[in-house]
């Protein structure tokens, strides 16, 4: 181990002679560049900035920093996790930060801190070194597909140069600020450090999301390597074809039981006030439950359009203090979240723990509407499987229960529906030419549900396909399975058998 | 007092006959409107609920959703502070959540908190009500000001109906979980709670913000009330013509010493390399302080184009950790800012305490540019000063110190630095055609800076003009002023004199 790191222990340098015309040329380059890629707005760069303490990182980034507009380079650092983001999902604070296409991110203390925190102890725990590795790269992998490419940038020198640049610097008392504990402990660990590094770069390096080593004892040297490598990866993104990653949650899909040629049978409801209120009441005590603190709830409704997901809803919230919920309607992304991966706007949206979110329609749009109505390439939905089950499987592994309703009626029902609406003033609005239109593409509707279905439907996070042509009986169920999920959350939760990530909000730095 | 309440306390009732055609009616209308909002996307409205606990404010505001299309309908409920939230100015996190013009919001456990909380003591703080008071009055006229009304309902009646409500509820094993510990414990302290809300209605009911009592015994008159009070709120915004509210902070303005025509003398830098090193060591020393963790710095960087406030800022932050320090190059507002008021984007940008927030040009671009180059009315650049001091004091009241720096160079610099910047490839980009427009307003823009000082040099948050000519003479200038501000922080927050907002964090439910 170690060889890639070997080439920046040999500390090689650079004369100002030889530096000063490529720093010139590169720093041109570079700007043009990036008005190029603000103009196209079709990628996001960011640029992982790791290395160890006192070898000059910050010293780059400034460099870097003057080179660039910097209207357009964003700093996202990251440090111990705030409360907003203990309360979230490991990779949560990531996501929330991404810029849009066109800019470009600096990231310090990336999703990296805790796989290598991990590779640096005494004795990892490979359990924990597989699942951050497994995270890391699917989370780049996905980012790779959808216009955000990643640049990995390992500053490196010999044990001697770092001991050297810190005692330079303390010697005047007036860089002397600049030199922290934690850059004079590294000479110690430096072997130590250095083997976890290099256990990182090779578990985590691939072609479209590389690591490239910076030899950093020279400064002229650095500059024109840091230049020539962020021009580089400016100039030619490498987007994936099809990337193997592996899941990094051991999920599997559920043996298909329902479809929506043979949904379940539905229970008749005999007294609905009765059921309604009975149901509220044990939602009510089940959100307020102490277990539930430790836990969230991600709620998913889709169906046919007029299928009764509103009135479902309401009866939900009826229940619930406002201050523990939020609906989101789902629509057509905006600007904002166009200029981004698909999934980013509903990271943005997920529950701290102890809260509800609900989604009126949700990110099975993209195997939906967006496959249907063909605003997306084939690939992309079909990627999407895989992309959607991983995110749950995250949401899951926070202690977030996900559960997913199919609200489901027949096209006879529907249009019985839609003219009841029509015929209703302060119902009409709800009726739209989309509405008709969507209808008329039923059977590749029917379809799409069937293989998202056949696709999505796991063992953590199942589909709940619930005949709804019956309102009351319907909303009771979705009541009762709600209810029946909190009521067994560790029970259910267990079930992803997966110890590694719940310790790691208190462990990580 | 009392009598703002006294008809709800009649609990007056509809019949079913009487109600029901009304609200038919009126639901229809609602939802008209709603959808009228929505495509004239010119105003926000903000529906305040409150009342005391068990009154049915819940019930009302789920038929409230009923009636209305919920996907445009956001609700706003505020706890106990966060995290985030305690690290920022009180008001915070109402600017934060301002839903987009054409929307509507419903706002639970909102700005009115604080005052209710300490009106409900048995000796209240007359100072902190004061202060409380002010702070909403002020906020609410510069939302009205700027398209976001707001409406407050206080949904009332007499303690005999409500002690009923609550064992009606009780005495059914089904329903006796709507009613809560708070709720039962109204009856005794109803006198108490009367007083207190009837003094915050009084102490701030504004024709463009108004109180409106809902009687609440009855459901069908409650219905009634609430979705006439809602739609002709809707139907006629009132937009104040002038407001006079006194400020919430005892501010005052400068003396006027240092205008652009006599500029302060500057100071010759002997060894510029050695002076930047030392200041930047003591502004890295002053930032990690543990009395800096208890303050939080905004710097604003206002000046000519070319007058240097890029490479100044660079020359601070090189000083700094990156984790603690964020740059916000501030030019014209996106579409999503655009729909809210103007100060709503620079609230967004407010750092936590012990952080740092740099403003590469701010808020002042409302009285410079904007005002310069007509794109808003003379009467909301007038405004803004006013708005501005206001917002600058409640940063100061929080701990967060405000430093304005006027980077200042001659009309001949300019031009010498704008040819420079031309002739050098990397720089070229920084001239644009907007540039050289701009200098042709040289004298409009001076005018609009001399009034800028004259306004808003308060004494809490001063403008510091710096003679930019010689660069490094200037950049050592602003780091010195830094620094001292820093390392006097104590005595320069004791100087703004109000005691009350700093323990309101802890205090505050």
């Amino acid at each position: 181990m170690g060889h890639v790191l070997q080439f920046a222990e040999r500390d090689p340098s650079l004369s100002d002679e030889q530096a000063k015309p490529q720093i010139e040329m590169l720093r041109e380059a570079l700007l043009m560049k990036q008005y190029e890629r603000l103009q196209k707005a079709d990628q996001t760069l960011l640029i992982v900035v790791a290395g160890m303490d006192g070898v000059g990182k910050g010293s780059a980034i400034n460099t870097l920093n003057t080179w660039l507009d910097p209207r357009h380079v964003h700093t996202l650092a990251f440090g111990k996790l705030s409360e907003e983001e203990a309360m979230r999902p490991l990779m949560w604070r990531y996501w929330n930060s991404l810029p849009a296409r066109g800019q470009t991110g600096l990231v310090f203390g990336s999703w990296y801190a805790p796989l290598m925190k991990e590779l640096g102890r005494k004795e990892p725990d490979p359990a924990k070194i597989a699942l951050y590795t497994h995270l890391i790269n699917r989370f780049e992998a996905q980012l790779a597909y959808q216009g955000v490419q990643v640049l990995k940038l390992w500053f490196h020198l010999s044990a001697q140069a770092q001991l050297n640049r810190c005692a330079t610097l303390l010697a005047d008392p007036n860089t002397a600020w600049r030199v922290s504990k934690a850059d004079l402990k590294v000479h110690k660990q430096f072997k130590h450090l250095r083997n976890a590094a290099t256990q990182t770069i090779n578990l985590t390096h691939r072609n479209y999301a590389p690591w490239v080593v910076i030899p950093s004892a020279d400064q002229n040297l650095r500059d024109v390597s840091l230049a020539k490598v962020v021009l580089h990866a400016m100039d030619k993104p490498i987007v994936p074809r099809q990337v193997k990653e592996p899941h990094a949650f051991p999920f599997r899909l559920n043996v298909p039981t329902a479809t929506l040629q043979s949904p379940p049978p539905v229970e008749p409801v005999l007294d609905y006030d009765a059921e309604l209120l009975h149901w509220q009441g044990r939602l009510s005590c089940a959100v307020r439950s102490k277990a539930f603190r430790k836990h969230s709830l991600v709620l998913v409704f889709e169906g046919r359009d007029a299928a009764g997901k509103g009135g479902t809803i309401r009866r939900l919230t009826e229940a619930l203090d406002v201050r523990t919920y939020d609906i989101h309607p789902i629509s057509a992304p905006n600007a904002v979240e166009l200029a981004r991966p698909y999934l980013w706007r509903f990271w943005r949206k997920l529950p701290r723990l102890g809260e509800i979110s609900i989604f009126d329609r949700s990110w099975y749009g993209r195997v939906l509407v967006e496959r249907v109505e063909k605003l997306i390439s084939r690939a992309a939905w079909q990627r999407s499987y895989e992309e959607i089950n991983e995110f749950e499987a995250q949401l899951l592994a926070n202690g977030t229960a996900v559960i997913k309703f199919w609200l489901d009626i027949d096209k006879d029902e529907q249009l019985k529906r839609f003219k009841a609406r029509e015929e209703t003033p302060f119902k009409a609005y709800k009726i739209t030419e989309d509405d008709w239109r969507n209808r008329e593409k039923w059977t590749a509707y029917q379809r799409a549900a069937e293989e998202m279905f056949a696709q999505t439907d796991t063992h953590m996070a199942p589909w709940h396909i619930v005949p709804s042509k019956d309102k009351k009986a319907a909303r009771i169920q979705v009541l009762r399975t709600v209810v029946e999920t909190l009521e067994s959350l560790d029970e259910h939760m267990i079930s992803l058998n997966e110890p590694a990530l719940s310790d790691q909000v208190s462990e990580q730095v």
